[in-house]
């Protein structure tokens, strides 16, 4: 038996999602060392193994890899810049939610305090940590990637570099998640609109899943049109939406549920079938998304 | 070699869809008699074997299971009602669009006129008509959905009864189809934001495929939640979901594109975080499309 030398990792913010990557570090058999603002947290993490460092600075100082989860990135660079010196040389990977300029404006940060950085964005919740089907879209330098290799696959199975630009993790994860709002508010109002004659959402699932499963196939072919911006349908085209929608709409005020959802699809169909796009596809509607109103 | 009796239909209505319809019942060997407003588009159905009637009332009598698929059920019902004497004791399949309080009506009127009624939502475009895995929900009686069961099957491998109510088949059609909206909306809304910055949709997709197919396998869960009125939370509860939200309209803003789609979503998240449901599941919101407004 040989045992490999495991990079030492230092884990600071211990919320509900660094409390699982600190952990997924100690199974890896990683040196672990955590710091969270409240200091109690760090208590059961001590108990599996892990240091805890009674400043960042100390936290910073005692690995090569410093994973940052905190509540935001204004928070995040705080404590990076309260290590002071003892960053230098050392790589980041960020893990904090936010938007594509945060994460932008911190590699920016770290480039210029010769700090080597990796922007992540976490496609779970805390359980899914270490999972083999968990996403965690990265940005930032290929070769850093490549050799925290080992680091990166205990997050999940389909942690992978999307990019070298540290903005675009951040962009997938929005479209991930604005695309699954838009399916669940679909659904939920939907749900509404079920109830409200006593029909039971899972029985409709039942009947329904293949025809909710079959919608999603369609999105390659839909990501294709608005990549060529090239919209020409050849068979249910806006028009035929157009009738499907107004009922839509009709249904939810019949049942008593808000119109708003609707409404609004109603106003993206309309407007373009008022364009003159009837004979469009519905990856049309893109160019709807596209004027800032 | 034995060769059965296939039941005459008769097909009312042969536009993009209607024409699929008869050919699939042409293709299945049955006796076909088609009409048509505009007689022209009944040309090619007769080059294939279909005989085509000079009236409504002529093209009722020659079957006795009558398929309806025009441009709404006014339409539908005006047609139903020209033909008069002929369409006592008839069979009536409507596959036409509309709302299920058109649907619970019409099946008002053929039960009113001895007419036996099953309303079908097709799932599909029309060149998905006889495909495996075509879908076609049905409402109506299961006596008649049984005893056309070779019919029924022409239209989709799966096409079935859903509910004796004529008019849920129409409710789950347009619970899948503004469930599709809705994810239709959210993904082409990222998709603006991302080829704002020259970024292709399809290269997302190759990456983010599988965090969108996990998605919805959070369905059946949250139809539970709903069912149950039970929405409590351990992980990625909506506090979580709120900061999220909050970073795509910052995003959306600052790519220049619409927000009115994430700006409804921010306020259905943050009215019910507001009102005291942080730590609840995103399956809280169906209680904010109970709202009529
Ligand atoms: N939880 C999930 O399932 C999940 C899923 C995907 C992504 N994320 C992301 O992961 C990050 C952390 O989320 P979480 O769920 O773990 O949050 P959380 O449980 O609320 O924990 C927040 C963490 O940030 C720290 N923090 C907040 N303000 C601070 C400040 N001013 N100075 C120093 N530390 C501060 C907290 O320290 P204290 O303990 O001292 O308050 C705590 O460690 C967020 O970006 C979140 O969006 C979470
Ligand atoms: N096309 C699809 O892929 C699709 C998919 C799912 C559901 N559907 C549904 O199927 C139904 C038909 O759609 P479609 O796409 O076939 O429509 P379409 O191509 O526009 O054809 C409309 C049909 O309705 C007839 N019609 C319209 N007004 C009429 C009137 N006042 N009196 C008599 N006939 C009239 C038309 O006759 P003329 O030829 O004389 O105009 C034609 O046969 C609709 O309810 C639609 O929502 C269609």
């Amino acid at each position: 038996m040989t045992t490999t030398a495991r990079t030492p990792v230092t884990v600071l913010g211990l919320g509900e999602m660094g409390t699982a990557l600190a952990t997924a570090f100690l199974d890896g058999g990683h040196p672990t060392t955590v710091w969270n603002r409240t200091r109690d947290r760090t208590g059961p993490l001590v108990a599996k193994g892990a240091r805890a460092a009674a400043t960042v600075a100390e936290a910073v100082a005692a690995s090569p890899l410093i994973v940052v989860n905190v509540k935001g990135n204004d928070v995040a660079r705080e404590l990076l810049e309260s290590a002071g010196e003892a960053i230098t040389g050392r790589a980041v990977l960020n893990l904090t939610d936010g938007t594509s300029a945060e994460a932008r404006s911190l590699a920016g940060w770290a480039a210029d305090h010769d700090v080597e950085y990796l922007h992540g964005q976490l496609m779970t919740i805390a359980p899914g940590i270490g999972h083999p089907g968990t996403t965690v879209f990265l940005g930032g330098s290929p070769a850093l990637a490549e050799r925290l290799a080992p680091e990166l696959a205990l997050l999940g199975g389909k942690t992978g570099l999307v990019s070298e630009d540290p903005g675009v993790p951040v962009l997938y994860g929005m479209a991930v998640h604005g695309t699954m709002w838009g399916a669940l508010n679909g659904f939920l109002h939907a749900a509404a609109i079920l109830t409200s004659e006593g029909l039971a959402v899972e029985r409709f699932l039942d009947h329904a899943g293949p025809s909710v499963t079959a919608m999603l196939s369609q999105f390659p072919s839909i990501a294709g049109e608005v990549d060529r911006a090239d919209y020409a349908a050849e068979y249910g085209a806006l028009r035929h939406h157009l009738p499907s929608v107004s009922d839509l709409v009709a249904e939810s005020r019949d049942h008593g549920v808000a119109t708003a959802l609707a409404d609004h699809t109603l106003e993206l169909v309309s407007t373009a079938v008022a364009e003159g796009h009837d004979g469009d596809n519905y990856s049309r509607i893109v160019e709807s998304f596209r004027r800032t109103r």
